[in-house]
């Protein structure tokens, strides 16, 4: 089922906070992207790249593996991923395994190492929080009830790829009124080769853009209605291949 | 102003957890409650007192001291409280000192400590995060946005006190289309002495009671509309009187 999940806290160390927006889209077919801007910028370099990380993956690039109810183990392998994309040091290297633990509020809570130095050396443990939003309300609203929890399960799901042999490499999750996207160049390693989209589609059908970043972003599809698995849709030159419609 | 916060996460020692649908209600006039019901219950005691704990105030019970911006100190000094009303044992024991931090998020994380023991003997730090819900929606939303929250500080804030000298104790407070309410009968120090509200007025102006609990939560005031300070509402032979209205 598709999920969109809101963070609430982020914690590396003894101290929790929560610095981002950021929301993770997971589509039908296990594709994501989590996508972690910023609030308050503090620094230059904060201004140049307002996000905390981007990453995203198919499905392929994830392993989920059930430990016993209401815990699973994920085990990441990104396909794009804004740290590798920069070359940023000390970030982390490899697989990230992690383990989600679900509580009785129905918020998830990951448990992870990342390693830095290599697998070869001490990890450096963290823990995020997690709640599902509710993909066909147009405000940040907490999924809870029955009823809710179930439409949210038959939610739409539509995912664009870019095609290959283009000289970039994308992907676009719609999960109900959500739409995020992470979209990088061939060949850059700077910020000026990425770009990310999360738009909301409000009550009254029209969009709203919370984030349009990067000289490229005017390639990413903003329109999601009426695709069906295998449609394309080329945007500013750009071909997308649509590859999960539900 | 007035402000609805739900408990996103509690942390006692080292693990965070959320068992419960912790709501506290603060009136415009700095009364408050927080009511803490369980989710899950998992033992015969959970089963017979479905709370975590429940506890309220008048202004008069807390003191709140700014710290710097986006920090304050609150100082609680419970007028109702479930584990002194059930004497429960290593509880807490006198005020209770805790420091908010909102985050750029928007949520707000309390630190605190309890001495179960005394303050003499060692205290036990707890943690717990909150996250503001717009008053004036009937879900779990989020507030955020600047005119959102403009308009939640202008929320109906209502606060209804029962009269001394009839052999209770109670308070609700109404903020925006939530109500909570708490209910102690004096001389009884049971679990059969205390009566719990949370009630939603719900999009179509219908009443959704998420807790009605105890003997007495008949004597609940249920309607509130058109009430001024000093007016009083009578139910089921228990009177009530309007402190705050706005």
């Amino acid at each position: 089922m598709p999920q969109l999940l809101k963070r609430l806290a982020f914690r590396v160390g003894a101290v929790p906070n929560e610095r981002t927006n950021t929301l993770t889209s997971i589509s039908n077919d296990g594709h994501y992207i989590s996508l972690r801007p910023l609030i308050q910028l503090n620094t230059a370099s904060e201004e140049e790249f307002p996000f905390e990380w981007v990453f995203a993956g198919t499905s392929k690039d994830i392993k989920v593996t059930h430990v016993k109810k209401g815990v699973v183990k994920q085990d990441f392998n990104f396909w794009l991923d804004t740290n590798r994309y920069l070359n940023v040091p000390n970030s982390h290297c490899g697989e990230i395994n992690t383990v989600w633990t679900e509580w009785d509020s129905g918020s998830l809570a990951e448990n992870g190492q990342v390693f830095p130095t290599g697998k070869g050396n001490p990890g450096v443990p963290f823990f995020e929080l997690w709640h599902p939003l509710d993909p066909n309300r147009s405000d940040y609203v907490l999924l809870s009830g029955k009823k809710e929890i179930d439409l949210a399960a038959k939610a739409k799901s539509v995912v664009f790829k870019v095609v290959e042999g283009q000289g970039y490499d994308g992907m676009v999750i719609v999960t109900g009124n959500w739409a995020q996207g992470f979209l990088s160049k061939h060949d850059d390693g700077t910020v000026n080769g990425l770009n990310f989209l999360r738009t909301l589609t409000k009550y009254d059908g029209s969009k709203e853009a919370f984030v349009l970043y990067g000289p490229d972003a005017e390639k990413f599809p903003q329109e999601y209605s009426g695709f069906k698995v295998g449609d394309h849709a080329v945007l500013d030159g750009l071909k997308w291949e649509v590859i999960e419609s539900s």
